[in-house]
């Protein structure tokens, strides 16, 4: 019997640099050793496939979000964990996506990934945010284009104060607490704390 | 036990009114009424959330399809039928299709919609066939673009000569052969004739 009792969305958003990717491809990494059926669309096939084209307007970052979230939803419907970890800036969007992944009777799970700009800038070795602080970039998120923070995340991330095990953990727990997936994944797992399933 | 024993890309190809969103969309409601896991990428949603901003030069065509084809193959490799009803003029671009798809360990079957462009013309109720005839559409596919047909498709039907009730149990027959659909299908459909499933 699969471990996965529901499929559902597993959407990641935050500023860049923020730890979308890292955390997503360990939670993938995770429930794929577990034998569900995972798939995350980040990355450069994702980009090449899907993306392609697109640009930095808000009519494009907004196609381009419910491109992915599509893509998401028929996986989800079909009984995949399909993991998503664009920025999604746009609160009304990431909305819009929730209700249609659960109109079609596919979960939906909202994993804020926060990190204050000024760590971001610290952090990051291309200097982007500097530049992007500096006003030398526009259309860069969180400094000179909007980004709306989920008002009522199901698992919010404090990336620069809490070790990435920690939200790792959060995050399953929250998908065996849903329903999505079934309870004995956590005793598969080892690593998570079955007692954190219950916790709301 | 699900009856889909192996995903695959069930790859409709074929000019513009041949048939392939008729055919395709029995075929989906056929194997959905049987319990199976499918999804057509066909209609106005795909066009909308997939190809959205993607014009008619070959390279926009190719990103069309490929992109298509993504979608398929993430869906094929989790145990999904995944229909596609595209043109997909190019020879070189489906036969890449179906290697992907077979890396991903999905399956693939490629479904020939074959009618000759005379009756297109005379079928059609737009009258675009016609206009193109003349001289006056550029890039419409079989007439002022290139349309390359498949070589050695899996099912190949002239939707000008036979009922489309043959061309579909065709279809799944090939689906059976080739152990993408359990045996038992065809018994669950009653209308498809189980012999066909040995034939080749």
């Amino acid at each position: 019997m699969s471990l996965v009792k529901k499929g559902c969305v597993l959407w990641f958003t935050g500023l860049s640099g923020a730890g979308k990717s890292t955390l997503s491809s360990r939670v993938a990494e995770r429930l794929r050793a577990a034998g569900c059926a995972v798939e995350l669309l980040d990355g450069d096939e994702v980009r090449t496939h899907l993306c392609k084209g697109l640009g930095f307007s808000k009519e494009d970052r907004d196609t381009n979000v419910r491109r992915i979230g599509f893509v998401a939803r028929l996986l989800a419907r079909n009984g995949v964990i399909a993991i998503t970890a664009a920025i999604s800036p746009y609160r009304a969007i990431r909305d819009e996506q929730r209700e249609l992944a659960e109109r079609d009777g596919a979960g939906f799970c909202e994993v804020f990934m926060e990190c204050p700009v000024e760590v971001l800038a610290e952090r990051d070795v291309k200097g982007l945010y500097k530049k992007a602080l500096a006003g030398e970039i526009d259309n860069f998120t969180g400094v000179s284009d909007p980004y709306e923070p989920p008002q009522h995340p199901d698992v919010a991330v404090r990336s620069d104060r809490e070790p990435i095990e920690a939200g790792l953990d959060r995050v399953i727990a929250c998908l065996v607490e849903r329903e999505y997936l079934a309870p004995e994944l956590l005793a598969a797992l080892g690593g998570a704390n079955p007692d954190a399933a219950g916790a709301d």
